[in-house]
This record gives structure tokens, sequence and C-alpha cells, in this order.
């Protein structure tokens, strides 16, 4: 039986609560499973930290991740440190630093939930969304001039290679390969005339290689609207790190709560480790009060096994969540009054049966 | 009476239809009222005449425009032509080089209309989308390095500017004072590290002239979300070029169908004239069939009226198409079995009463 090393990052305000509740389901998971043990190191780092330390982890963070076998986090971000701070002293330095540039979401309606679609009912929505994770819109790269005067111009670069367009874009073509139907490409070619247009012929090129794989190209306007419109008609969409972003929090709204969506930061080739973190963020305004949905950090415990090599025991920890769902166990944010707790307790429950 | 002289772009696809059916509403609704009259100057500019001309426009074409009191344009695009040839060819141009700096879009769920959301009647989504509309992540910027080889590397500008900035957030604040409710800022400065600081910055400054109006604030991923789960709370809600156009196409989407959707891009110092065109696009899978939805145009003609200063006229627009919905005149994609041609008798029908 193998044991995996797990870094643990709770990171900030309702992270406390999901990632040590996920964390029971996952051991419970494994040792059901008799497959695989999992040992947790948890690091402190978070909002809390930066204001002892000054940063929000320490200079070497990446060398004392790199030897472990997955990273799990909970949420980055909480006031009064301002979100760029946070997310750039933590987050966003993971995925880049592990080269973590597929970032993938699941989109499903489940079995127990309503979705804000009217007519929609559970298994009509099931697609996963791909997003590139390590450059395009979030460069890091710009500047300001004549700051704070009436003449000031900003200027922010989004920066796409060849090399990580590719990459991603591959990815994706392979995953709708394996499920033998579409794969939909977001862009905004008619509006931003650089990056976009690029983006639709490396599509292009590389989609000449999947002639088996029905390929369909959407601007981002449109894609958001047909989220909504016509959800059950995607299987596998693909978007640069902004549109993903946006396509993943659409994404979780028709999927019923924003609470319950569940993000895999991927570095395919195991050179780094992976990190897995559900799609919400630290919500200040719950934390610390036992509301917090934990299924979204539970789901994501489940795309980590998957990751780790046991999709079997992945798709069990998804049939009990989706079981205690059917029995009404849901936090306030899914219209239900049960805490982060009993829903814990509830999909452990299925789990033994 | 006054009389305006309009020039009318039909352009491509449905705008062929959409135009003229919702001049003859233009048209009656000014007959009716005895307030004003309308005069059509009709341009054919178009990707027909970019394949006779080899350009969307003729050089001097903002000159020919410039004399008129505004500009009621269809739809741009049409294969084969590239969209970002036609558009920044013929659209784009005019949005900036009469510095149309406001597109104003409407997102109100009529009477007569289902929404793909549960549980939401008439009346109970009624917002106003503020987007910046000549500069941003549109910027017409950045460039390509080592075309088509591995290496390649492309990068796109976004420019914002404090006078762009500023201009556009004071207009949605003034628009939100005179509603007397709330004023909502799309951002992304926790990802996007230059521009989305800077748009923050600018609200902020601004929002302390306006002490009266609630403000509020969401990451453009967490909006879209909340479009879906709770549209009921927006009152004015303003963004970037980018993240408006995704917004409104989004709000199209709630309020029954992109079919519907009007559009205004303003340039509120009147300098120039203002130009109104509805959210859908020439929609060639259905161009020439006397299919396409004319509510988005004839929607788009009350915004004009509005804008040439008759908002009762408008009203009665507005009013008139709500009538035909409710009688259940509706083009396929409401799920009506009309034509273009018999809504647009209906709302002129409704409009003599
Ligand atoms: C056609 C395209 C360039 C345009 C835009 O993005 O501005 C359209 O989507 C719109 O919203 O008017
Ligand atoms: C917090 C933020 C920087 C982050 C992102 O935009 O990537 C989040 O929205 C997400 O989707 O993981």
């Amino acid at each position: 039986m193998k044991t995996f090393n797990i870094a643990v990052i709770p990171g900030d305000g309702v992270g406390q609560e999901t990632v040590p509740a996920a964390w029971r389901v996952l051991e419970l998971a494994g040792q059901l499973s008799n497959a695989f043990a999992v040992r947790s190191h948890v690091f402190d780092w978070s909002c809390a930290y930066f204001q002892r330390h000054g940063h929000m982890m320490p200079e070497n963070g990446l060398d004392l991740l790199k030897p472990f076998d997955a990273i799990f986090l909970g949420a980055v971000g909480f006031p009064p440190v301002p979100d760029h701070v946070s997310l750039w002293g933590l987050l966003l330095p993971i995925r880049r630093g592990f080269d973590q540039y597929i970032n993938l979401r699941p989109i499903k309606l489940l079995r127990g939930i309503t979705s804000p679609l009217c007519g929609y009912h559970p298994g009509d929505i099931d697609f996963v969304v791909i997003r590139e994770n390590t450059e395009g819109e979030y460069s890091n790269s710009g500047g300001r001039l004549r700051v704070g005067t009436p003449q000031e111009v900003v200027v922010q670069n989004s920066v796409f290679t060849r090399f990580g367009t590719e990459r991603v874009i591959r990815y994706a073509f392979n995953l709708a390969r394996a499920s033998r139907q579409s794969l939909t490409s977001a862009t905004k070619s008619n509006g931003i005339n650089f990056s976009m247009p690029f983006w639709d012929e490396v599509f292009q090129e590389v989609g000449e290689e999947y002639p088996d794989v029905k390929q369909v190209l959407y601007h981002i306007d449109a894609l958001a609207a047909y989220f909504v419109t016509r959800p059950q008609t995607f299987d596998v969409v693909v978007g640069s790190n902004l549109f993903g972003d946006i396509l993943t929090d659409l994404g979780a709204a028709i999927q019923g709560s924003i609470g319950i969506a569940a993000s895999a930061n991927i570095n395919p080739e195991g050179q780094y480790p992976s990190m897995f973190e559900p799609v919400h963020g630290s919500a200040p305004d719950i934390a610390g009060k036992g509301l917090a949905n934990p299924i979204g950090q539970i789901w994501t415990a489940k795309l980590m096994v998957d990751h780790l090599g046991f999709p079997d025991v992945g798709a069990n920890i998804l049939e009990a969540i989706e079981r205690a769902l059917e029995k009404g166990h849901k936090t306030p944010d899914l219209g239900g009054t049960d805490s982060t707790q009993s829903v814990t307790e509830a999909v452990m429950t299925e789990l033994r049966h």
C-alpha cells in the first residue's frame, strides 16, 4: 500500500474549516479502499502568516513544497492584506513555479442539487473546463506612467507563447478525444487583435491532428451566454487564463453554488507537485462560523485522488457526495441548514456504505 | 417639429432585415408623437462592400458620417471576411473615431419573456451596464515575435488611461445617482496586477464624490456568477471594454435572448454622432430567412430616441414591444413561430393603440 506525502495549506478564512473536513474524507477513502494512505504536512502560510512575517510564505517556500506528492490548498486572501499581495505571494507563484499549466475544473450538475437554470436535471450539465494557468492575461508584466496625474497611462501586457498555448490546447484535445466528443475554444479574436487571432491559429493547427474531435470556436462573450442558454452542449472547453477564470465561476454558478466547485492545478509531466484547491475563495463573511460548504474541498480531494492514480476511489468520493446531497445534507449556500461538520459526516457515512 | 438626419448602416447578415424593420417602427413612433421626424441616408458599408472595394468603408467614412444626428447600425461581419478585418474596418473605428466612450446596455426582463433563470418574473431583473468603449483590452496595441516558430511570443497590450477610466466611471456614478441606488464595478485586481488595481483606485477616488451612491466592487469571475445567482441585486454596473462585453452578452442571455438586447454607443458631449446597434451579431446561419428577431434593433431605436431627447416616445416604443411579446409575437429564438416581419407589425399595431 502506497503512502502519499501531501503538503497541506489551509490558508485563509474558510480554508481553515474546509481543509480539515475534506482531509478526513480523504483519509477514510484511502483506508476503505486499502489502496493508499495519506500523510499530511501542514504549512501555515496565509495572510495571518504575512502579518507576522511580512511575506506569504518563506523565500524557499517552493523548495519546501517540491518533495511532496501533491499540494492540498484551501483558500488564499484575507483583509486587510490586499488580494494582489496575498495571491501574488502564495497562490500564483505555486501555479507558475511548479508549471501547473493545466487548471482543470469540472462543471457538473450533481444529484441532489437544483441549478438556477430552469429545466435542467442532474447529469444534464456535465463538462470540463481546461484553463491555461501560467501565462496570458496574468503575466505580471506592465507598468504605470505619470502615476496619479490626469495624464496617467497604465499598460498591462498579456503575454502568450506558442509553447504555452500549444501545450494547453493539446492537453484539452487529448481529453476531448478520450471522451470522444467535442472541444470548444474560447476566443475573442474579433476584438483582441494580436493574442486571440494567434490563439485561434494554434487551435486550428493542433486541431488538424485531431480530425476525430468536433472543434468549435466561440467568442468569450457568446460562450458565457451559452453557458446559461445551452450548457448541455459542452464536453471540453479550453480557454486562456482569464477566460477560463470567468467561465469556471460561471460554471460554478450554473452547477448550483461556488461552494461545491472543484479545481486541479496540474503539472502533467509530474516534474513538480500538482496543487488541488476549490474554486471558491476564503469567504471572510462566513469564515469561522461552521457555515462553509465543504463539498468544493471534498470534490477537490477527489480530483487529487484521480491524479494520484486511483480514479475508482475518486469516483467513490463523488458518489458519496451525491448521496449525501440527495439526502438533503446541505449548507446554507445550497439552501440547507447543515454545518460544515454535518455535511462532512454525511459524506463519510455514505462513503462507508 | 424637428427632423433628424440618421446615417443608416444595415451592414451584414440579419442587419439587412432588422434595420428596415426597426426603421418602420421608428418612423411611426415619430409620426404618432408629432414630436419629430427621421430622414435616413443608407450606407451600404459591409462585408459585401469589402469584397468589391477592399475596405469596409471609404477612407473618408467618418467624415461622411460626422454631419448626421445619429448612426443606426445593424450588424457587422460575414464569412469569408475574417471578423477582425470587418470589425476593425468598420464598427470599432466608428466607436473610437467618434469617441463614443460610453457603451450603454440595458438588461431587463421584459413582460412576455421567460428568463432561463428559474423564478424570475418581468421587472425582477432591471439594470444597466456601462461599458468603456474606446480603450482598455481592445487597444490595438501589441505584436508578435518569431512568428510561426516554436519560440513565438505574442504580446497584447491593454492600455488604460486615467482620462478614459475616470470619465466612464463618472458617467456611471451619475447614472447611479440619478437612479438613487448602487454602482457595481467589475475588476480583477487580484489577478491582473497593473491595470485593474489602477481601475479600482480611480473607482474609489471618483466614488468619494458620490457618498450617496452605494459602491460595490466584484472580481469579474464572481460578478459573472452573480449575474446568474442574483441578478435582481444590480442597478448600474460599470466595466472595462472586455469585461463589459462579456457581462452584456451574459445579461442578454438572462433576459431571454441575445436577439432582444439593445445597445447605445454614446459620445456624451455630442461632439460627434452617437451610434445605436443591437448586441447581437450578423447571425449568418439565419440571415435572409425572415427569422431574425427584430426586437434588439427596435429596442435600440428606442435608445436612439431617448438620446435624441424624446424619452416619452422611447418609453412608448418599449411598451409596444412588451405588449407585442405578451400577446405571444415571438421569433424562434424566443420559442415562437413569428417572422421578423410579423413581430414588427405587431409592435407597430401596439404602438398605434
Ligand atoms: C463584434 C465585437 C468586436 C463586439 C465587441 O466585442 O465589442 C461585440 O461583441 C459587441 O459587444 O459589440
Ligand atoms: C484569486 C484569483 C487570483 C484566482 C484566479 O483568478 O486565478 C481565482 O479567481 C481562481 O479562479 O482560482
